[in-house]
């Protein structure tokens, strides 16, 4: 590279999930390209989302207060919570508009080959919570992968000396599929046909549950 | 979007040649997921580049300095000026190690389409450098493409009054590939067997020049 700065920059983009050097030196040179003011808007548009962002103490979703909108929304059933891997997930949801209650985002699920463990997700918080009296159902919103599967798994068996209804949402989804990546209706009739979470795994836990 | 901040970074994002919006929020959430020394790296490092990198005065090859490494080199032949489009297929030529010339980086090819005409080339520096006697050959390392086909062209014809032998890389690229993403054999090869411009291109010209 004729460049350490342009190296360094190709680097750093290359580091993005997905992104190649090949495609990162291409977006450097678009970057060269604009204009300094152009080039620095997008800077300083990442490094504020950075600093002004903060994930809602309650839920876990991003916002830029302590507790987000849907926290602060009395309109959204206090009694049900959906539990979704990531922002992506509840953005999904919430552009269905079939989904009235409250979410808990736990930042990933559990996929011991990256390294993530319960300890790393909002499972703590998320018990705490189920915890009160008022929430009478959990849906469990996750990706219907390995990893999504486990998850419920795990956090079905610390729910069950809770009294709460635990629901997953319907399998429309093509099982390996990412559930953001579902058309509306899929995700509109897999909300509506949610079934008991014991039932949903062919009953391998379910005389215990 | 549940905060400005999110949107806006997006919108940057999703900005960069290739990255709808789907892919933006993944890249951002990935961001997001970072720690805040780690994004500021990641923004610093692009304004850094961009306040830091300068296009070489002579051949348009970008470098920290006002004339690049490749100009400043003596064992470099003044004699023969590879015109490329862009600094990725100047980094492609000097992969394969068997180009001891100079180049000139016109900074795109001609296209009407995205409103790309010879004046936001780097045409007119080139003319001026093959006028000195000491150039002998210029050497066509266009992309095949249409685009590519009507720079090299545009050039051969303002070169028509200058002495200077005019060839083009050996189509062993397919057409319609871009030049980057040849094999370097093929590369080596096509470098090899360059032939006359007029030649190349099937003698609709030849008989002029």
């Amino acid at each position: 590279m004729p460049s350490r700065l342009i190296d360094r920059a190709v680097d750093q983009i290359a580091g993005l999930p997905g992104v190649g050097r090949r495609t990162a030196l291409r977006l450097a040179l678009h970057l060269l390209g604009r204009t300094e003011d152009d080039v620095r808007r997008f800077a300083e548009a990442i490094q504020d989302m950075k600093e002004g962002v903060l994930s809602c103490n309650i839920c876990g979703n991003l916002g830029e207060e302590e507790v987000c909108s849907i926290c602060l929304d009395d309109r959204r059933e206090e009694s049900r919570i959906a539990i979704v891997e990531d922002l992506r997930d509840l953005l999904a949801i919430e552009a269905t508009g079939h989904f009235k209650g409250r979410y808990h985002v736990l930042g990933g699920v559990i996929s011991p080959m990256d390294g993530v463990g319960p300890a790393d997700l909002r499972i703590e918080s998320l018990i705490a919570r189920v915890s009160d009296p008022v929430v009478e159902e959990v849906i469990f919103a996750l990706p219907t992968t390995m990893e999504g599967d486990t998850t419920a798994f795990y956090i079905n068996k610390r729910l069950q000396d809770i009294e709460v209804t635990v629901t997953t949402l319907a399998r429309g989804v093509a099982v390996g599929d990412e559930l953001q990546y579902a058309d509306e209706l899929t995700l509109i009739r897999s909300l509506q046909q949610r079934l008991p979470y014991a039932t949903s795994t062919g009953g391998t836990d379910g005389s215990a549950s």
